[in-house]
């Protein structure tokens, strides 16, 4: 017999805020943990579990629906898994004493919700331009499914010539890619120099010919004043204007961790939410998980901000299973991370010279061009290497890669490698596959661990 | 001032056994390391350097001369190295006593030469049928490029119409996909069950489908009794017949370690030339390399025979700066394996189930099919994968995978983990790429060693 009270005490209250990659990852992980668990998601927009990073893709192709990347529909979770998914509802503020949420609806209905458990999993948005204009119809950042659908209606009901990206990141390449394919013309522009600053200059050459190549105009330098609304926006830089039919500040990404700082829980890196490796934040109780939150980098021990969709997910799951008294442990990230851009393949992890350099590390850098297939084999394009060792102890600290084919799932090695905390000299030992129609007998990634060995 | 004898002793006489990948490697190597070396290659054909695991694809291909695998022709060791590479020259005996080796050259001369330091790197042959009729002309083995050239005259002098290939391993699968781009009708034959019976058996289905697709034939159980010679040949098997124009026995190799034997040199598995971490043989001032000698194993830590062209390169460079004084390592392999079957990608690296119980551990396995890209991502293909780990330690063991993308480079994050003996655990932690165009959130890897984990 079960009274009252010990119900209560047994359907624990487990309370999500946001209901994206890791929101409604922990949501259904620990449902299938704990058959009886009460768990309830705040989930501000009207859509969960989508794709994000699937949006330049799916505008790219007009035959798509943007709804083609929602992954399991709101539904799905309510009736098939039994979490109480709140949708249109947004949490404005924590009480970690009281443990209580409160915040209010769409339809602008007050809200307090008690919970024994909470996980903020608040994600991050796109940084907003700070220059008269910038809420001008056409200029659309590119975060939400909610933003996805009305650039690609802009696109689709208007006729769009010309887009104007401001900045040089994974989303603005990804996103001219995309404004190409439906045939508008395309122009970067960012006020720094450097192409891609993270990337080996050689490599971002051959990234920025790619883009080049692909009639993206590019301009480094220019700083944004104004953009002035009409028919056609015309973004007024201190050296030159542009006309555009829309356009796309991708100038990066902050994590929503304001709720959390009100709440006196502690940030780290990048204003996000610090986390320990359980997921536990400062306050008792509170776990955070996703791109609001920040993570352990394995190369330098120390907290980073890397807000990627794999470890959205992996802290959503490690969170839920936290909660539920399973024994969690997330080592971290080794900074992982690949894009597309029209023809090329773009992959890095662990450190560049000047983090390696930032993190105390001696860094030391072996940069070649090997090919993607055998000698002599057809079909056969450069891949480019930048590796980089620590000269004191001969850790491997990082791998950068280019090339056409074959360069996506070859970092993945390094990040094993990484993950593993292994020397230049043991990685150049290990049995990499071969076959002439996939690599030289010697993989791209070998060629620069010998290379790198020498220089160690 | 140098005296004779002084000189003698400096100029070290380096004798290597064998042309190919192993002895080109450490002869170009030993010369790199020490340019006052006396370097001499015994090679009993004509061709050194050459990309043997090319030779399907240049087959495949009318454009291109088959001379188009050699890497580096004998005139650029000579003239450009200073190797003294001596072609149509066959060691036949070696006297590890005296330090020389004796054999006869191509014209029928015997030669005697006396070496300081010895290089076994003599390769592997194909096993031959032991039937009446395998030599009539058209049974065709394909080893050497001497071999490639005869096979690719046969096929463009004659009307070769249909190709009978016996045993199913990788140059037989490669060869298949050869003679059907040549139009050549192909039936494969092997006496045992199992279409590939090392590949976890639904990954096999998978790829058996692909062959059979490919307007291959496939009869698994026949027992080949003779070949009948003639213009068409006709295979006599236990339970059928079989004509064709060409045959190719790909039923295995075996390692040229006759020689080494004969000297009293130690073998291992597979009669393989016995080597330790050095590469040194059993026998004072005698290493050996690439095809014919061994490696150990590093999952079972013990010694195994598996001959391919990474761990021949490798081991050739490993003697040659062992013998230049140089300290060498070489902890071994752990058996990472690839190949391209019409569509398809195969690939491994580590133990399977059977392997593994055989090696002392206690095999647990998952088998998941995932998907090459991300949810909604246009062009996504099933990605089958197997994955092994150690009931007793939790340790990653092996991995197998299948799949029309990104298999591949995808295989070597776990030849990386096998390196450094990584748990299922830990491999799961891994900080793997992810893209909408190359990969679900969770890599298929991911996903095995997740679905793993919970097994073990």
């Amino acid at each position: 017999m079960i009274f009252g009270i010990f119900k209560e005490e047994l359907e624990m209250r487990f309370l999500i805020i946001g209901g994206d990659a890791a929101g409604m990852s922990a949501a259904s992980r620990a449902r299938r943990n704990d058959p009886s668990l009460d768990i309830t998601v705040l989930e501000r927009t009207a859509d969960v579990s989508y794709s994000a990073c699937g949006m330049p893709y799916n505008i790219a192709d007009p035959s798509n629906p943007m709804d083609a990347l929602v992954v399991r529909r709101a539904e799905v979770f309510r009736e098939k898994q039994g979490i109480n998914l709140l949708t249109g509802h947004e949490a404005r503020t924590i009480d970690p004493a009281a443990r209580r949420v409160s915040g209010v609806t769409e339809g602008g209905q007050p809200f307090t919700l008690a919970y024994d458990r909470l996980l903020i999993a608040t994600g991050a948005r796109a940084l907003t331009l700070d220059v008269p204009g910038a809420d001008a119809p056409g200029v659309m950042a590119l975060k939400s499914l909610r933003d996805g659908r009305a650039m690609k209606a802009w696109i689709e009901t208007r006729e769009v010539r010309h887009a104007l990206i401001l900045g040089i990141g994974y989303i603005g390449l990804e996103m001219a890619e995309a404004f190409r394919a439906r045939g508008v013309a395309v122009t970067m522009i960012k006020p720094r120099p450097g192409f891609l600053p993270w990337l080996e200059e050689e490599l971002a050459d051959v990234v920025q010919q790619e883009v080049e190549a692909n009639q993206v105009a590019l301009r480094l330098g220019p700083v944004l004043h104004r953009i002035e609304p009409g028919g056609r926006l015309t973004a007024v830089f201190d050296t030159m204007t542009a006309d555009a039919d829309i356009i796309l500040p991708a100038i990066g990404v902050t994590p929503n961790s304001e709720i959390a700082a009100a709440a006196g829980i502690a940030l780290g890196p990048g204003r996000a939410i610090a986390v320990d490796r359980q997921m536990r934040t400062s306050a008792e109780a509170v776990y955070a998980a996703g791109d609001c939150a920040d993570a352990y980098h394995m190369v330098t021990g120390e907290r980073a901000w890397v807000p990627l969709a794999l470890r959205a997910n992996r802290a959503g799951w490690a969170a839920a299973d936290h909660v539920c008294g399973q024994p969690v442990e997330l080592p971290g990230i080794t900074g992982t991370a690949v894009f597309k851009v029209f023809g090329l393949q773009v992959a890095r992890t662990g450190l560049n010279v000047e983090e390696a350099r930032r993190a105390g590390f001696d860094p030391v850098k072996a940069v070649v061009t090997s090919r993607s297939r055998a000698h002599a084999q057809a079909g056969s394009s450069p891949v480019y290497v930048q590796m980089v060792g620590d000269g004191i102890s001969g850790r491997l600290l990082g791998a950068q890669m280019v090339g056409r084919e074959g360069v996506a799932h070859r970092i993945n090695a390094a990040a094993t490698a990484l993950f593993a905390r292994m020397t230049v000299e043991n990685f150049s030992q290990c049995d990499l596959a071969y076959a002439p129609p996939f690599s030289p007998v010697w993989d791209p990634l070998l060629t620069a661990a010998n290379q790198l060995k020498k220089l160690l």
